[in-house]
C-alpha cells in the first residue's frame, strides 16, 4: 500500500534535536516536498522536561517514555539523538526488531557496534542510515556510498574533529599555547567541559572507523586504531611546521595497502599549500582519494544543531522516498569479513623531530649516527640559536622511514646524556 | 519480476566513453557488488571504428547504427556521451520514448532542452541522471538532491571550468599572458584546438544552469545567464589583484535572492584566505550555501576520462539498484514553473575598477566626481608610478553599488579625454 503519510519519532531533544525539530516546523513544506509524501513528527522524546518548554513543543507529541516511541505502530522511522553508548544502543535495537527505520548521528556507538547494529537491520529488513554521525551536514556518507560508488577507494584523510581544528588554527594563527586556547574554546562553547574525547583524538576515531566501514565495505576493530591528540602539543612545534612550509593538522587516516587497511588518529604535518592545510577553526573537511576519480574533497560545519541536522533530515527523507517507492530491499553497508589491518610499525612516514640537547659540539654527529644505524636519512637539519636554559632545540626532517625503526632510534636516543627533554616527533604527510 | 542482469548501452566511445569500458572491463566485480546484480555492457555503438580497435573491443558487442542500442529490447539503461545538442538529444528522445534508462553527461543538451527531456522521462516512467555533466567525478548533483535536500539553496559559486582555471592559475603563478598560456594548455591537451566554449563562459554556464534547475528546482532559461569569459583578461590586473590580496578565478555563481533568481558567469575577484581561491589547475569546485547546512564545498578533477566515467556509473549504479528494487516511481528533479530572473543590472557588487588615464593633475578628482555623481563610494585608490607609454593606470576599489549605476558611471568616463583606454572592471565576491 502507498503511504501518504510517514511518522517519524524523535528520540533526544539536545542540541542536534532541536536542530531537527525547528526543520520540521520551519521548513516542512520543503521536506514533504521532498520526500514526495507528508512527513510528520509523531513523537518526540526526552526525560528534561524544560526542553519541551524551551521549544513550546506541543503537549501532545512529548514524551519521557521511550517506549512511546520505539514501541508505537505509528511510528515508521526513529531517530536516536541522544548519544553514547548505552541506552542508545539498546533503544536502537528494540527498535530495529520492532521494525522501525533508523536514523542516528551517533559516532561512538556506530563506532562499536556496527557489525551488530547492521546484521540487526539487515535480518529486521529496514534500512539504517547515518549521515549526521561524520562531518556534520558534510553528505560524506552518501558520497560514498553513493557518488563515489564505483571506486575503489585507497585513501581518506579527514579533519573530523571542529574542536581540536578549531584549537590547532587558534595555536598556529595567535601562537598561543595548547591549555589557553582550549580555555578559551571551553568559555566560548567550541569545547567541552570535559574535552577528553575531542582533544584525545576518540571522536575523530569513531568517524573514521565509520568512513572506513563504509568505504572499505568491513568491519574496523576500534582497538586496532592507533590514536594520538593534541593535548601535548607545544606551540614551538606548530612554529617550526609554518617556517618549514608546513601546518599541524590532526588527522584521521584510513588507507587501504596491499597488505592490508591501516586506520590512525594523529596530528600530522601537512604542506601548506594542500587544500586541507587550509580548512580551519570548527570546520571538517574529508579527502577521498579513489581509484577512479582521483582526488576529491568534502567542506563543510562539522557538528552543530542545523548542520547536522541537515544531514538527519537527508537521512530521514531518503527513507521516506524507499518507503513510499516501497523498496523492499536495496543493497547498502555492505561487509566482508574483518580486514587485515596493518599496523602502524609497518608503515612508513617522513618525520620532523626535535630534540632538546646540551648545547655543545659532537651532539648532531651522535643523533645522526643511531639514526643512521636504524635506516633513517635525513634530509634537513636546523639549529635554532635561541636557547631555552642551557637546552637547545635541534630540528631534523627525516626522508621516508619504517615507523617501527624510527621508534627504536628515538628510544636510543632519549637516553643519551646530551638529551635534555623527551624528544618530540610529528609524520609529515602529503609530500 | 526481480532481475539477476541490468543489460547496459553506451552511445559514444570518445575520452569518457572509453573510461566507462575500462572501468566495466576493469572494476566489473566492485560495479556488480555495488549494484547488487550482474551489470552488463551489452552493446556500444560508435562510428569510427578505430575506437573500438583502439581498446580491442570484442566485436559482438559493436556497433555503428545507434538503433541497435536504443530500440534493443533487451537494453535496460542506456549511456549517452556523444555530446553535443544533435543528434544526442534525439537519440536520448528516443532512448526514453522506447522505456530506456538515461545517463548522460552532455551538459549542453541538459542546459537547452532540460524542460523537455525530464517532462519526457517523467511521462515514461524512466529514470535520468546526469553526474558527469558537472563537475567530473565530484559527486555534487547528487549532493543537491540527496544530501542537502533539507535545506533552501540560497548560493552556488563554482569553479566548474577545468581549462580556463587552468590558465588562470597559470596566469598568476607565472605572471604569463593569456595567448600564450593558452597556446601552451592547447598543446597540453587542456584545452581544446576551438577553445571557444570553454573560454568564452558557455560551458559553465551549461553546468551552472544544471546545478540551478536542480537547487531550485525550476527552469533556468539560458539566454537569461550573464555570460562573462576570461579571453580579455590582462595580467596586469591578476598582478593588481594579488597585491591587493585577492585571486581572479572565472566564477560560475547562481544566487536565490527575496526578489527572484540570478545566474551568471564573470571572472571575479576573491579573498586569497577564501577555500575556492585555492582551487587550482584543471580542478573544480563547487561551493554551496543551504540555509541549515551553512557554507559547504566539494572538490575534485572536474573533468577526464576516469573522473567522469566514475560519475556515469555511479548512475548506472543507482538505476540498477532501483531496478532491482523494484521502485516504481520516485520523486526526482521535482520542477516548478519559471522562475522569476534577476537581472545583473538589479544586484549590488564591489568592484575593482582599473583606469588607464593621462599622466596629469585633476584626473582623479574628476573620475571620483562622476562615480560620486551616480553613488559609488571609493573604498581605496592605488596609483600606479609605471606609466605606459604616457598613460598611466589608476586603480579603485570600490563599496557595493549597484551594477545599473557602475556600468553607467564607466560609460561616461570612458567618454572623457583623460581617459586613454578602455577602463577595466571586475566585480568583488565574498569580502
Amino acid at each position: 500500500m502507498l503511504k501518504n503519510e510517514v511518522n517519524v519519532g524523535l528520540i533526544g531533544l539536545g542540541t542536534i534535536g532541536s536542530g531537527v525539530y525547528k526543520l520540521f516546523k520551519n521548513s516542512g513544506q520543503i521536506l514533504n516536498n521532498k520526500a514526495g509524501c507528508k512527513l510528520k513528527l509523531t513523537k518526540i522524546c526526552d526525560i528534561k522536561s524544560e526542553r519541551f518548554k524551551k521549544l513550546k513543543v506541543h503537549k501532545s507529541i512529548t514524551t519521557s517514555n521511550v517506549n512511546d516511541i520505539i514501541e508505537n505502530p505509528e511510528i515508521d522511522i526513529v531517530i536516536e539523538l541522544i548519544g553514547g553508548l548505552h541506552p542508545a544502543y539498546d533503544f536502537i535495537m528494540k527498535a530495529i526488531k520492532n521494525k522501525k527505520h533508523i536514523v542516528t548521528a551517533n559516532k561512538a556507538m556506530l563506532s562499536k557496534y556496527w557489525e551488530k547494529i547492521i546484521k540487526a537491520a539487515e535480518e529486521n529488513n529496514v534500512w539504517f542510515f547515518a549521515e549526521g554521525a561524520v562531518g556534520g551536514g558534510i553528505p560524506v556518507i552518501r558520497a560514498l556510498e553513493e557518488g563515489l560508488c564505483a571506486n575503489r577507494i585507497q585513501q581518506i584523510i579527514g579533519i573530523l574533529n571542529g574542536t581540536t581544528n578549531y584549537i590547532l588554527t587558534k595555536m598556529s594563527k595567535e601562537g598561543r599555547n595548547f591549555s589557553d586556547v582550549l580555555r578559551e574554546a571551553q568559555i566560548k562553547g567550541f569545547a567541552e567541559a570535559n574535552p577528553t574525547l575531542d582533544i584525545d583524538g576518540f571522536d575523530a576515531m569513531h568517524k573514521i572507523v565509520l568512513l572506513s566501514n563504509i568505504a572499505f565495505s568491513t568491519i574496523i576493530d576500534e582497538k586496532k586504531v592507533y590514536v594520538e591528540g593534541i593535548k601535548n602539543i607545544d606551540s614551538l612545534d606548530i612554529k617550526f611546521a609554518e617556517e618549514l612550509g608546513y601546518i599541524m593538522k590532526l588527522l584521521a587516516i584510513a588507507e587501504k595497502h596491499n597488505a592490508g587497511i591501516n586506520v590512525r588518529v594523529h596530528p600530522a604535518f601537512i604542506p601548506k599549500d594542500k587544500l586541507l592545510a587550509s580548512v580551519n577553526y570548527e570546520n571538517n573537511a574529508i579527502f577521498i582519494k579513489g581509484d577512479a576519480v582521483g582526488e576529491t574533497m568534502f567542506y563543510g560545519k562539522g557538528a552543530g544543531e542545523m548542520p547536522t541536522a541537515s544531514a538527519v533530515l537527508s537521512d530521514v527523507i531518503e527513507i521516506t522516498k524507499n518507503i513510499t517507492a516501497q523498496i523492499k530491499k536495496k543493497p547498502y553497508f555492505n561487509y566482508k569479513k574483518k580486514p587485515e589491518i596493518l599496523e602502524m610499525d609497518e608503515l612508513k612516514f617522513k618525520y620532523y623531530i626535535r630534540f632538546n640537547v646540551v648545547d655543545k659540539a659532537g651532539v648532531l654527529a651522535k643523533i645522526s649516527g643511531i639514526l643512521g644505524k636504524y635506516d633513517i636519512s635525513i634530509q634537513s637539519v636546523i639549529q635554532k640559536s635561541r636557547s631555552f636554559n642551557d637546552k637547545v632545540p635541534v630540528v631534523f626532517m627525516t626522508y621516508e622511514a619504517k615507523e617501527k625503526n624510527f621508534k627504536k632510534a628515538i628510544k636510543e636516543i632519549d637516553i643519551l646524556p646530551i638529551i635534555k627533554e623527551k624528544t618530540v616527533f610529528y609524520r609529515v604527510l602529503g609530500d
